[in-house]
């Protein structure tokens, strides 16, 4: 019995023959994806690639094997792509520990509070270098060995936890299992710190670290002596490039403030005195460590994360490197070139008659609509509301004419809303209302919780266009329909359904008809009953309730007095495929199959009459809906 | 007469009076854009600050007013804000121009010459120091003299221009308008250049500069000395923005490598020795000038340009680096920040049964269609397809089980189509071609005109969904549908509409009917006529037309033999609303309006029998649309 992958499909072929059927049992994979191919190959090819020496200074016996090789590759979306035997071999993280401190370091005291001990100046130094202003003392980044002393120095206790133990607790958030430290590691770290013990004594000398210099030190040599795996630093360098969010365990981890700032460091000092060069040939912020390992990240698409052993002058991983460079140019990964084109989020808006609501409105109410049909605007932005996104969607609205008086916006394709988008919206809300015009959105994901325009003078927020249209339609029918105040009550001899038969033949056909009555909620009519014959709504409100394809039920529609259901059961075998229910009290006159059988044997012409007329009533739906479907080709 | 503004509306209010109308016309401006009002408020604010001094070497009487101050911010689809009185204010460009001179040598001789003569690396020393490389004499970047002069030096004259004018031709196109150099400033910068000048000799004696050295010193003076005003350094910047398309023009200035290359170069080296607390605090690749412009570039959005000659002591304007500063963080405009998150690019797959075509198919073809539903997958993308976005439609669609066996990618969302993107396609098109699987594309933009994927062994593109899903079920007919082989042929007697008579009613109703026969191409039923009948199609298809809310013609469905037409204007008026036409030759039976009087009068039990069909059948399409709608509404 072969094994059957996660994601295979088992295709049975049966075949009838002479003495019952022959299975066959076809196990086909799921096919590779083109991402993961590029990966394995470019693994392939780089590990070619021989040139360089481990880091020397390790426990004994714990030699690193200078062949293995991994590439792990996180999306936004939490998915990890991974190739290489020690995708998963845990090495020291080293000085890829620095831009993590670093994050903490902001997140306990401040943007300006770390700004004061380090500096964010490239330093063209290698990692080792003293790197100190002159005057101050303070080193002159984050990233060289300098700063990342200032930065643990800054690091204290908290909340019943050690230094150490909140380093290994954040840094494990950030990459969503429990990591540790390696204590043997520390050990000959610590009997190998020499340049470290000396530049922890300088910068304690500057008054940048104020506390005990050997327990910065300590510390530090504590976070660099933690064991990673390839995967683990993929996750991590995601959890940057969503602005802090770990995207497989969905914590926010880091606030966005503090990874604008990190990221900005490693963009111009996180690969020692490369980052020219760096930032031209792979432009993704990035960190290496003597470990072995490389962190790159494309700020809102991915995290990269290298493992090679061998090291180039710098202390970089001689593989890990050319992985990046190799990754940036085929897969675009450059941040100039992975920026997309911001200008095409809005969508041509349409008025509401070309998109009406599905309720069906009775002719005055219609016309209404049709004559104040520019007063109502729909437009549709797809995509991320960040700056250029936002500055188009703000430019399309305060470029309507002043007859526009509601303004919906459809946001169902938008994915995220930054603050921007939501101080702007806020404004444009104020403004409108102050020219008493509306804004009203749609959206679903709750996007917009918890904002301003969530509140209570917030907008109305509809999850699907057709409520939302609803609403604007009853707005233009309140404000400019005084003439076609609501008709509650629709007779049946008025109803428009029958309007082509004369006073005589509608009067004749309401004898063939019960009246009936339901009250708020009553199910009238449900799914799966056979054809129960015509219903008149006289009034009242009706729901039509279906199911779309994935089994949730939707409102296709909301009747109202003066039209009719229950015929549409004809047209899939005398079977009922939606569900009517009473909104309110309503009254209705029905034509049961009964009663139009009598009427089709007692008067053959009248019967003749009533089919015709509702065929014509049929027929103007799917004109309606035929017309809709046009606008929705080209929206 | 109140002046009326371009963005402006007249609204006239008309009231009947006594003595018949009172006209008042309302001149509403288009709403303010909260954009421009934020521009308006920041230049305000900004404007208060008084610090620095201007540049001091200028023309004499030339000396510039230290508080003219202009914002300009160009977006990638070319509109430009403006704020205050000196947005079109003509200046020096200075050290602004040495990107672009660069971006022309790097297209003039590729990037590794040029790298020869320049490094990439940040040199944390201000603009006017010499800072070569002690061996080679490299200077350290572009975006400092040195590097600026050693750039100059290698452009060289070319297609009947000299070099000078080919700067002026280039920055030309890049503003989108003629730009000129003002000699009187040439002439007192070259009096004032004595550091330039030993730079010059220096660079030439290490052979960096291998030409006449006052040659490349007297081309940078001219370059430095061509005038800009803020509006034409914002266009310049959102030109890089958009990877080197004017966006104004639409001209293609500059190739994506060099926009790259340029862009990573003044993100870690544009702000002299600010870089680091630049690209930490606004997080935009800028440069500026002495004269007082200021420029940013946030890649895929926007170009940011400000004019304000008060300099602090690197050299750059003080208000210009405040107003960056403040944009970056009110606008979000900072390159993380500004990070699309591109993880959700795809939207849920729908089966074709669930979006089917506009063509009515016979029940046996829509039983076969629906039996083989899940073989065709249709996958909605949305957004830029750069790398993440990419990464998530290749997974999506790698990950579909082997049993889907056609793919089809809605890409009418889609904006931009990244190299990486096609040759991910076009990857996924071979590889699924091998499992004997294909790859359809619904794409109406041209985004893939001129790629492997478009040419003769490409996929099938189609504007629209209705015609490549129309394609698909074709496909799967053909595929699995030889039971079904399209019947060309349907006697009036098994029409499915008038299926629910009884054989003897069908033969009689026959005897109504007149048979008709049409040529391709022929207008059977035009828009606007009367009510002609109710149509059957015996053999042959038939394209119904209609207009979109735009005014274009499209088509809304297909017939084929065993359908009825013409039925449909009994629901608009008895006005036909679509024009129907033979697609190819078409055999007819028609129940003309005579016709049907006559049956009813002679034999009602018939008439009402047929119109309750007919009615059956429109409920039929009436339910299908309403199906149809429901998978919209959440697709």
């Amino acid at each position: 019995m072969p094994r059957v992958l996660d994601d295979s499909l088992i295709l049975l072929s049966v075949r009838p023959t002479g003495s019952g059927f022959s299975v066959e049992a076809l196990y086909a994979e799921a096919m590779e994806s083109p991402i993961q191919r590029h990966l394995d190959d470019l693994l392939q090819d780089v590990s070619r690639i021989t040139d360089g020496r481990p880091y020397s200074v390790h426990p004994p016996g714990r030699d690193p094997d200078p062949d293995a090789f991994g590439i792990c590759l996180a999306t936004v979306d939490g998915h990890v792509y991974t190739a290489g035997a020690a995708a998963d071999t845990e090495f020291s993280i080293h000085s890829i520990s620095k831009p993590f401190s670093y994050a903490l370091a902001l997140a306990d005291h401040g943007l300006d509070a770390v700004d004061e001990k380090v500096d964010l100046e490239p330093s063209g130094d290698p990692f080792n270098e003293i790197s100190l202003s002159p005057d101050s003392g303070r080193p002159a980044n984050a990233m060289i060995n300098a700063g990342a002393l200032a930065v643990v120095a800054m690091l204290k206790g908290g909340g019943g936890k050690s230094a150490p133990r909140r380093i290994v607790d954040f840094y494990s958030r950030l990459a969503g299992r429990r990591l540790s430290v390696d204590q043997s590691v520390y050990d000959v770290e610590i009997r190998n710190s020499d340049r470290n013990h000396a530049l922890a004594y300088l910068l304690s000398s500057f008054g940048i670290i104020d506390d005990d210099p050997t327990r910065a030190l300590k510390n530090y040599l504590r976070q660099c002596s933690m064991q990673v795996t390839c995967r683990d630093l993929a996750v991590m360098a995601a959890t940057l490039s969503t602005g802090g969010t770990n995207p497989v365990t969905g914590e926010d981890v880091i606030d966005i403030e503090s990874v604008e700032r990190v990221l900005s460091v490693m963009m111009t000092s996180g690969m020692y005195d490369d980052a020219g060069s760096w930032a031209s040939s792979v432009g993704m912020p990035a960190k290496s460590g003597v470990g072995g390992g490389t962190l790159a990240v494309l700020p809102g698409q991915a995290g990269l994360a290298v493992y090679s052993p061998p090291l180039d002058r710098h202390g970089s991983s001689v593989r890990g490197v050319e992985t990046c460079r190799r990754l940036s140019r085929d897969m675009e990964m450059h941040f100039v070139r992975a920026a997309r084109s911001g200008g095409s989020a809005v969508r041509r808006g349409v008025s509401i008659t070309e998109l009406p609501s599905r309720i069906r409105r009775t002719e005055e109410e219609a016309s209404v609509l049709e004559q104040f049909d520019d007063a109502c605007r729909i437009i549709a932005v797809t995509g991320d509301l960040h700056f250029a996104a936002t500055e188009s969607l703000v430019r399309a609205v305060s470029g309507l004419d002043a007859h526009v008086t509601i303004v919906v916006l459809d946001m169902r394709q938008v994915f995220e809303v930054s603050d921007l988008a939501v101080r702007m919206l806020e404004d444009l809300r104020r403004r409108l209302l102050a020219d008493r015009r509306r804004l009203v959105v749609i959206e679903g994901g709750g996007l917009l919780e918890g904002t301003p325009l969530d509140g209570e003078d917030g907008v109305p927020i509809f999850s699907g266009r057709g409520s939302a249209v609803e609403y604007c339609e009853d707005l233009l029918l309140v404000e400019h329909g005084d003439a076609v105040a609501e008709r509650t009550r629709v007779p049946v001899l008025e109803s428009p359904a029958i309007s082509p038969l004369d006073t005589a033949q509608r009067s004749r056909l309401v004898t063939y008809m019960e009246p009936r009555a339901h009250e708020d909620g009553d199910i009238i009519r449900r799914v799966g009953q056979r054809f129960g014959g015509v219903h008149f709504i006289v009034s009242g409100r009706v729901n039509t309730v279906g199911t779309d394809p994935s089994g949730s039920r939707v409102r296709l529609n909301t009747l109202s007095a003066g039209m009719t259901f229950g015929e549409l059961s004809l047209g899939s075998e005398d079977r009922q495929e939606v569900t009517e229910k009473a909104d309110g009290p309503v009254e209705l006159m029905v034509l049961t199959p009964e009663a139009l059988e009598r009427l089709e044997k007692d008067d053959p012409p009248l019967a003749v009459g009533l089919w015709r007329a509702l065929t014509r009533d049929a027929y103007m739906l799917v004109d309606r809906y035929l017309r809709e479907t046009a606008v929705r080709l080209r929206y």
